[in-house]
């Protein structure tokens, strides 16, 4: 079983989740990545540059028309093996809990993950990208442009992380 | 009927969707702006300063621990107007039709947007944020700290955007 399925940790608060779903997600391709075991992932998308391949399903493959001009595109993907009923997380990293909405875990009510990569090459459906750090086989949900006018502000700032003083990502 | 539903410009092209779905989502809040009909809402988010509120469910309040913490956050909401089978959209403002993944169009597979805001206020569950331009009651999936660190990208182009030669988004 997964480790995020195995247990609630010291300090850690699961909630009841609603009776019922309210939408539905395709599942538009795959990541392809060299990472088969969770331990495997590189903590932060920073830490590794290794390409990651993005398949899209064939059917789609005309929405990637234009994506070749975009240096980076924001992907987001479901991370399939998480529990989705944590509020309050306690990473084993961390000294203290922390809410769901104010870390980047997989633990979370939608586990739809946001991730800004570059864009090496683009080959049919298959893009070669870099900055991802999911297992391989992840479900895609979405690729879209990433604009730097309204999607970077590099003087945002999570206090904290900032408060501990290194560079780790959660 | 919303205007996303109402039909297909020249030059757009439709799918068929796979026959099931993959994977359901909650939503887990609403989010509250003063904007009511597609055609009064900001063409893009940095046109407007209009402060908005996220309402989180209150079964999830917990979640929203630490979140105060954040100068931005990364808002994921569920843009359940939009028709979600076309692949080459034709935006009335452009002149040649794009894919749909080169595009922030509400219209695609998966009806998630992705928006950085920055965040003003935490009262209880509500948050007031700045660097919306959706529709009022438009459904919560997820909320994300904005690390810089990973999801800045300042010098990031959209080549096919560029070209065109100004800066409205699509």
């Amino acid at each position: 079983m997964h480790e995020e399925n195995s247990g609630i940790r010291p300090g850690e608060v699961a909630v009841e989740l609603p009776p019922a779903f309210d939408a539905q997600v395709y599942f538009i391709g795959r990541i392809l990545t060299p990472w088969t075991r969770r331990d495997d992932c590189p903590k932060n998308a920073r830490e590794s540059d290794a390409e990651c391949i993005v398949e899209v399903d064939p059917r789609f493959a005309v929405g990637l028309t234009g994506i070749e001009t975009c240096t980076h595109v924001l992907v987001l993907y479901w991370m399939d093996q998480a529990r989705r009923d944590l509020v309050l997380q306690a990473p084993r990293h961390y000294a203290e809990p922390r809410g769901t909405f104010a870390l980047r875990s997989p633990v979370r009510p939608n586990p739809i993950a946001a991730s800004v990569v570059r864009l090496r090459k683009v080959d049919g459906t298959r893009l070669t990208v870099i900055g991802l750090d999911c297992l391989n086989g992840t479900p895609l949900l979405d690729l879209k442009p990433y604009f730097a006018s309204t999607d970077a502000v590099p003087d945002a700032v999570v206090g904290w992380h900032k408060s501990r003083g290194d560079s780790s990502l959660p």
